[in-house]
């Protein structure tokens, strides 16, 4: 599975790691955007769960491993390119974001200034307690 | 204006660019994901046009330059990270994509292949006669 589109995307481009768009399935809100190699791809197919590749730690993550915010995958588009998916979502939890918000883009740019426009869904010093 | 923003965005991270989502202002619909360095940014902020940093083109691009489909912008949200950005547009022409589609994502994958689940609003071959 998974080999016929895996050659029509284009992982080379941006050095193995792809830009992925996760979208609220019903909403339409556009909730994140991560990156993927071939291994979260792959991952992904098979699981229907969003995996990605976390950039700051350099290991597979699946989204909401810690927190129990998964994205259960509806529906993966790919762009003209084949350089960029759009992953259609179920946000367990109803927050992307690990600072609490439903969506990651909770700020407006505005007279100059980044404004918060959104409310917490959760705490992040209560969810990710160490 | 635009240095309190710029300073909250980070360009670095991803060496100059970073990527932005362009969204239907009305219908939520994602329609394409560009990047912007510095420049393309304070541009958009400028004008209230979409402008973009043309990786294939090496330079920077007024979204519709040639096509006349430029993407008016109403709304700029940044992420969590402040290394990406999502614009709500309002998109001229009906059409965001090259290959003649409202939305570079207008294929899904599905049994391990990558249909066609859209339809084209122009063809491009008479769009971008040369």
């Amino acid at each position: 599975m998974g080999k016929e589109v895996i050659k029509q995307l284009n992982f080379e481009k941006t050095g193995g790691l792809i830009p992925v768009i996760a979208q609220d399935y019903e909403t339409g809100e556009v909730l994140m955007l991560a990156y993927m190699n071939e291994e979260a791809f792959n991952k992904t197919l098979e699981t229907s769960k969003a995996h990605y590749w976390s950039r700051s730690r350099g290991k597979l993550w699946l989204k909401g491993e810690e927190s129990g915010h998964v994205q259960l995958v509806k529906e993966i588009l790919v762009d003209c390119d084949g350089d960029t998916l759009l992953l259609k979502v179920e946000q367990i939890g109803g927050a992307a974001c690990h600072k609490g918000y439903k969506s990651c883009f909770f700020r407006r740019i505005e007279d100059g200034d980044a404004k918060i426009i959104s409310k917490q869904v959760f705490d992040p010093k209560e969810k990710y307690k160490k």
